[in-house]
């Protein structure tokens, strides 16, 4: 088949590569109903994260379920099926905990941006849809995998309930998916920081109640004003640069929460400056595994609409324009039709 | 009359100093009942945190109310009070938002070594007693102004519930009210991080359920295995180092909780490591005066007897010796009766 493989900063190709199969009795195969680039993709596409050779991109995926291994129990042929970009088993201690994005087994999600891919650990890591669905629900099926599911972490991790304020730094394809969380958990007040007009558009519709423009000391300034000089109780950092934690501490309320999702990128904490703020921290992969079944779920209700943030759409054999439009930032999140 | 003074690292005198007086409406003058000395004390004992000429030591303290400000509403002399080490108003949003440490109004108590002091913001820094209590419950009384509430936070912040597995690392004063505190929050586990046979003996009575001598690696190792290779749920630190720091992520779980209360010296965290990691962290000055109420009354109900961390009682004209001896850990920590 073709699949996408990235050879070096820049050179995205959509090219012949092997059939995925099954390799352990506990993987499936999956035909992909749809895919589409992630914002971490852009690391490595921008050179800022050390590639060891040419990698097999894409890790959010849905689709129908081809084939499973001997061992797999849960997940048939035929199935639509969800699966988190962490491949975890749902059974371990650190699973049972809430966190399979430090599941014991865990693996991340390779190859996606593809026809076809192999998910490891099935049982663990996919999750059914009682029924295949409407078509034009895959675009929000497919942002449960990662995005929304990063999005909705940074919310949790960030402490966000009923009558919360937040501020989302980021207006990235997670950063509004973080607006679409908080909204769901309740808050009273969503701050979006945002300079670009069609993203500050789509914060709205997802549930921002103010957006914020300005960027650095400026920025904490405006946010001080709008929250009466106290800081946001939930902060959403969901960019992974120093200047957008920096500014994810500075808004924060003592005692209140940060929750960062974006992957840090030559970010350094002083903790005594950590300590004097007083802000309670929490990060990393996103257990998107836990939440699956509730961000399904509220999808197939029609509770929600995650899939708007897709902006822009194209055939899987134009992945490397899709990889363009979103480094040069003329597309938020770019949607792949296989 | 008397006080505590530090002209430099390793000189403190007990010597004239002014005597305490209303300065503004809101402060109150107390005769102190006992005071203390703290283990933040020594890091300007030890010149390990730059001082700015002498300073007037001790911020632990209890007594009965000498006389108030003109503008002080809810407490009278005669009564017997306590009060945390940071100064509170307790109505400002950050003190209702449960953090009164990082209050609007905050300032560091200071002077308190001596036989009277001013302690401003009364109405809001102090919790009195129904009824003065009878003198063999003032070490009990005197621990909740700083040392007990800051292991209690430490406890809290790392998020302790009944059946959580719990890390104290640091058997220091705090680290051993951390201890008391997770076995109050009904941690059904607790490992305290010790070497010294006689904080082991103490640990061991506050409720710890398993010693662990090793440090570094071997005491990760050791805890890693105790906790079958899983790690704790909730870690206390209660030291500031880098290397204390490093333990207690590396005993945590992904997903856990530390809370860090030593003031952290020379301690920096990468945010990479900190996000795989997936660690919840919220440090910070103890909001003692949240949990004053709650501790006072458990010590006067008899439910705990936090006064037992101190091993060492001098008459406060000693002091000096009594930073000796903390210095040269021969004592844990040095209770000054007055």
């Amino acid at each position: 088949m073709y699949g996408t493989v990235m050879h070096e900063p820049g050179d995205v190709r959509f090219e012949t590569v092997a059939d995925p199969k099954i390799l352990k009795p506990t993987d499936a195969i999956i035909r992909l109903s749809a895919t589409c680039i992630c914002g971490s993709d852009l690391w490595l596409y921008r050179g800022l994260q050390p590639s060891e050779g040419p990698a097999y991109m894409g890790h959010e995926y849905c689709g129908i379920v081809e084939e499973v291994g001997a061992e797999v129990r849960s997940i048939r042929p035929g199935q639509f099926v969800v699966g988190s970009f962490c491949i975890s088993d749902n059974t371990c201690p650190h699973c049972r905990f809430g966190f399979p994005s430090s599941c014991v087994q865990r693996e991340f999600m390779t190859g996606a941006q593809a026809p076809f891919a192999r998910v490891p650990l099935a049982d663990g890591t996919l999750v059914a849809t009682p029924e295949v669905p409407s078509p034009d629900l895959i675009p929000d099926l497919l942002a449960t995998s990662d995005v929304l599911g990063t999005g909705w972490y940074a919310a949790w991790a960030a402490g966000v309930h009923a009558g919360s304020t937040a501020v989302v730094v980021g207006d990235g394809a997670v950063g509004l998916m973080g607006v679409l969380a908080a909204k769901q958990m309740g808050a009273e007040r969503i701050i979006a920081m945002s300079r670009h007009e069609t993203r500050q558009r789509l914060a709205l519709e997802f549930g921002a109640t103010d957006i914020v423009a300005d960027r650095g000391a400026e920025g904490i300034a405006r946010i001080k004003e709008l929250t009466t000089g106290i800081g946001a109780d939930a902060v959403l950092e969901c960019v992974g640069t120093q200047d957008a934690m920096t500014q994810a501490v500075e808004v924060c309320r003592p005692g209140g929460s940060i929750g960062y999702v974006g992957v840090p990128h030559g970010v350094t904490f002083d903790g005594q400056a950590m300590f004097i703020a007083q802000r309670r921290m929490l990060g990393g992969p996103a257990p998107v595994r836990r939440f699956l079944p509730d961000l399904m779920d509220r999808v197939l209700t029609g509770k929600i609409k995650p899939g708007r943030v897709f902006d822009l759409t194209l055939p899987l054999a134009d992945v490397a324009e899709g990889y363009r439009a979103m480094d040069e930032r003329r597309a938020i999140k770019t949607l792949l039709t296989v």
